[in-house]
C-alpha cells in the first residue's frame, strides 16, 4: 500500500508554491546572486530544547519536503507577482524562471525518534537554492514531527486500545488537519475521522453519527433504531440527553428487536467517562450484551487516557480531538534551519548565548543490549561508533526516496521498543536522553570561535 | 483592492474537497436519505466559553466558507474512493454526484467582535447539505477567528507601532500560515513575511535578511555593506554575533561610506530587547543617525510587546512569530456546530449540563453613547432593540457576499472603538461582556425541556 496515492500527491503538489516563503529568503537570494555567491551551503534543521512535557520527538514530514523540492518551480504568475511588487531585478526574475532545486537532502527516516540538538534534516545545495526552501521545510517538518510526537504519547497511553483522530474541526486549518490524521496513524493510532486524509494517505477512516442526527429525530430510540437499520453493527452515540438513559434504550431495543437491531459499540461523549463506562458495561453485561464495546471521546488527552486505562475503566477505544489537533501542551519547538557550512568553511552564530555548532554533522545512535543508550553528534564523516541516523533522501540525478507511512509506522514502533522506559513514560524523565557533541566538533567550535574573536576584536 | 485575487481563489478552491469532512457526516447523510429526511435544518456555530486569556474573539473566515459552499461538488474520484471504501450504497453515491449546497448562510460580517454563546455563523439548508459541510465550516471559522483575536491583541499592545507576522515557519501547516498572515492584516497589523499570502490576499509583505546571510560572509561588516548596496535603505539584522558590536559596525560603515551606505532600520533578534534598543538608539542618536529605526523580533507575544511599549523602549516595530502563529495561550475554542431547528421544530441537547438553546437565533448588539453595552440573543425574528449582527452572506439564486479583507479590517477597527476599555485590555475583564438570552428563548427552552421530559420519563 503506497503512502500517498498519486492523486493525493498531485493535489498536494499544487499547494507547494515556491512563494510559500518568507520574503527575506528572496531578498537574500537576490543579494547572493548579485555578489556571485554560488558556493555550496549546508543547512541543518535542529531544535535546541525538548519542550517540558516531552521526552522525545518523532521525525515526520520528509515526504512533503521531497515533493516540494523536486517540484520547485516558479510559475509565470509567481514571477509576475514578484515583478509587480517591486524590489527584484529583471535579471534575478529571469534567474528564478529557470531555478530548480539541485541539491542533496539527508534526513532521519520518518518515524525515527529525535532529540534536542540533533539535525533531523540536512540540505546541501547552492546557497540560493538552500535558502529559498527554508520556510516550507521548517513549516512542514516542525509541525508534522510535533504532531507525531503528540500522537505517539496518546497511543502509548492507550496501551493497545483503539485510538482515532477526531481533531479535524479544531486543527489549525486544512493542512494541519490532514497532517494530524496522518501523524496519528504513523504513531500507531488506528486511523482518523477525516475522509480526505483517508483518500490522500490510504489510511483507515472511522465514524458513525453525531448528536445532530439524534436531535433531528423526535425520539432517541427511533433515531437509534433507524441508524442501526441503515448500518447493522454500528456504533451508537448515547449521550445526547442522558448517557445512562441512552444505554438503557439500546438494551431495550435489543430486547425488543433482537437480530434486527445490531449494535457493536456505544460512544460516550460527555460527563465522567470512567464511571459512565463502568455503569454502561455493567448494564450491558447484565443484559447479556457482552459483545457491545464502549468507545469514549470528549476532551481527551494522553493523561486522561492514561488515567482511564489505569483505573481499569472498561473502555475499548478513544477518539481524541482538540488536544491532539492543537497539541496544546507543546504547540511549537524552537526548531531552526541553520547555516553550518558555506564555501567549504564551518559557520558560526554566537548571539544570545545560543551557540551554533559549525560544520556538516551526522548523528550516531549507540545501543547496548537492544536499548538506545546515547546519541553522539559528530562531523558528517567522523568515524564514530553507532548507527548513523541521517540518510540520503534526495541526491542529484537520482529519484527521491519513496516515503511510505506504513514503513514509518513500523520504524517508530521498533524505535519505541529500543527506547529506555523512562523516556517512554508521559512524565518528564529525570534527565534528558544523553546527546553529546564529539570532541572533534567541540574542538572545531573552539577553533572557529577564537579565529572569529581574533578577527573582530 | 480585492481581498483575494482570482488566481488565489482558484488555488484555494482546489483545496476545498467535499471529502474534507468527518466520516460521520457522510454516514449520517446516507441515513437521512434512507429515512427520507429532507426537511430544512438550522445549524449554528457558537462557542460556549471565552478562553481565559481573551475578552473577545474576532469573526473571520467566512470568505473561505462561502467559496467552499458555492463550489461544493463531489468529483468522480471522490465518489470512486467512497465506493471503494464501502458502506455507501450506489443510490447514495449517485445522489452525492449531483449534490450542491442550496441553503442560506447568515453570519456576523468578518471583523465583527463576537462573544461566548453567540451564533457567529448560521446555516439554513436541507439537513443532508447542512450536515456534510460541518467539518470544513468549523475548521476554518474556528481557526481564523481565534487567529484574528490573537493578532488583534498584539496589534492593540503595540499602540500604533508596526506589527508584522513572522510566524509561517512555526504555523501548523501551510493553510495555517496563510490564514495567520491574513488574520494579522485583518487585525490592523502591517503585513506578513509570507510571500504567497501577499499574492493570494493582496496584503503587504515584508522582509530583508536572516542570520544565514551574515554567516555566509566571512565578515559581518562586509555582509552589511554588500546587502545595503543591493538594497539601499534596507533594514539590517545586527545580532548574529553581538548586537552592540553590530550596531557599532553600522555606524562605522555609515561614517566611512556616507550616502553610499543607506540603512533605514536595524533589527534586534535576541537578548534583552528593551535594553538593547535603548543602547542602540543612544548610539545611533550620538552618531547623528536619528533616522535609523529599530525593529525587534524574537519570542514576542502581546505581553512582551506591551511591556516594551510601556517601558518606553525606543522600538518602532515588532515582528511576531511563534506565539502568534500557534496562539499558544488559547489555541482552541469549544466551538461547535449545533442543530437548533429541524423540520420547523426547535431542537434540544441536554447532555452534561451544557444546555443548548433551541431555535434559529439572532444576536442584537445594544449601544449607548457610541459604546457597546450588551448583546441579547433572541429568536431570529424577535423584535429586540439593537443592531442585528447575523447578516445574509449567501442566499439561493443570489451571488455570495464578497469578502474584502480591507473592509473587515476597517470593521474591526470601528468595533474596537465601540468596545468598552475593560474588554480591550490584555488582562481579563472583571466580568465577561454581558450576553443574555431573551425571555422568549428562555421560555422556549423551558417549554421544549418539559415536553421532552414528559415524553421520555
Amino acid at each position: 500500500m503506497p503512502d500517498d496515492t498519486d492523486e493525493g500527491r498531485q493535489l498536494e503538489a499544487r499547494l507547494r508554491s515556491p512563494l510559500f516563503t518568507d520574503l527575506y529568503e528572496l531578498t537574500m537570494a537576490q543579494a547572493y546572486e548579485a555578489e556571485r555567491m554560488c558556493g555550496e551551503a549546508v543547512f541543518e534543521l535542529t531544535f535546541r530544547k525538548m519542550p517540558e512535557p516531552r521526552n522525545y520527538i518523532v521525525a515526520a514530514g520528509i515526504g512533503d519536503v521531497l515533493d516540494f523540492l523536486t517540484n520547485f518551480r516558479f510559475s509565470a504568475s509567481d514571477l509576475e507577482f514578484l515583478g509587480r511588487r517591486g524590489g527584484f531585478s529583471r535579471e534575478f526574475l529571469t534567474r528564478l524562471e529557470s531555478l530548480q532545486f539541485t541539491g542533496d537532502v539527508y534526513a532521519m527516516p520518518e518515524g525515527s525518534i529525535v532529540f534536542q540538538n540533533e539535525p533531523l534534516v540536512q540540505i546541501v545545495a547552492p546557497i540560493v537554492e538552500a535558502q529559498l526552501v527554508e520556510t516550507f521545510v521548517l513549516n512542514q517538518i516542525h509541525f508534522q514531527s510535533l504532531a507525531a510526537a503528540k500522537a505517539s504519547r496518546i497511543v502509548e497511553s492507550a496501551q493497545g486500545r483503539t485510538v482515532v483522530d477526531f481533531g479535524s474541526r479544531r486543527s489549525h486549518g486544512t493542512d494541519a488537519a490532514l497532517k494530524v490524521a496522518r501523524a496519528t496513524y504513523l504513531a500507531g493510532g488506528h486511523g482518523t475521522s477525516n475522509v480526505l486524509a483517508g483518500k490522500l494517505y490510504s489510511i483507515p477512516v472511522f465514524g458513525t453519527l453525531a448528536h445532530s442526527y439524534i436531535q433531528a429525530h423526535d425520539d432517541e430510540s427511533a433515531a437509534f433504531e433507524a441508524f442501526a437499520t441503515v448500518y447493522p453493527g454500528t456504533t451508537l452515540l448515547v449521550d445526547t440527553y442522558d448517557t445512562i438513559e441512552g444505554v438503557r434504550k439500546v438494551i431495550e431495543l435489543k430486547r425488543r428487536l433482537g437480530e434486527r437491531f445490531r449494535v457493536s459499540a456505544v460512544r460516550l461523549d460527555s460527563g465522567d467517562l470512567g464511571s459512565l463506562a463502568v455503569e454502561s458495561r455493567r448494564m450491558f453485561d447484565e443484559a447479556g450484551l457482552m459483545e457491545i464495546k464502549i468507545f469514549a471521546s470528549s476532551g481527551l488527552d494522553e493523561y486522561k487516557v492514561q488515567n482511564l486505562v489505569r483505573s481499569g475503566a472498561p473502555i475499548d477505544g478513544f477518539g481524541v480531538g482538540t488536544n491532539l489537533a492543537v497539541m496544546e501542551d507543546a504547540p511549537a519547538l524552537d526548531m531552526a534551519y541553520k547555516l553550518v557550512e558555506y564555501g567549504g568553511k564551518g559557520r558560526l552564530k554566537l548571539s544570545s548565548k545560543k551557540v551554533l555548532y559549525p560544520w556538516r554533522k551526522q548523528v550516531f545512535r549507540q545501543s547496548e543490549n537492544g536499548h538506545m543508550i546515547r546519541d553522539v553528534v559528530g562531523r558528517f564523516d567522523e568515524p564514530i561508533s553507532g548507527e548513523p541516523l541521517l540518510q540520503p533522501m534526495l541526491r542529484r540525478f537520482e529519484a527521491p526516496a519513496r516515503i511510505d507511512v506504513n514503513e514509518s509506522r513500523k520504524r517508530l514502533e521498533r524505535e519505541l521498543g529500543r527506547l529506555p522506559n523512562q523516556y517512554r513514560r508521559l512524565d518528564k524523565a529525570d534527565t534528558p536522553y544523553p546527546v553529546t557533541f564529539s570532541d572533534r566538533l567541540q574542538c572545531d567550535l573552539a577553533s572557529l570561535r577564537s579565529q572569529f574573536e581574533r578577527v573582530t576584536r
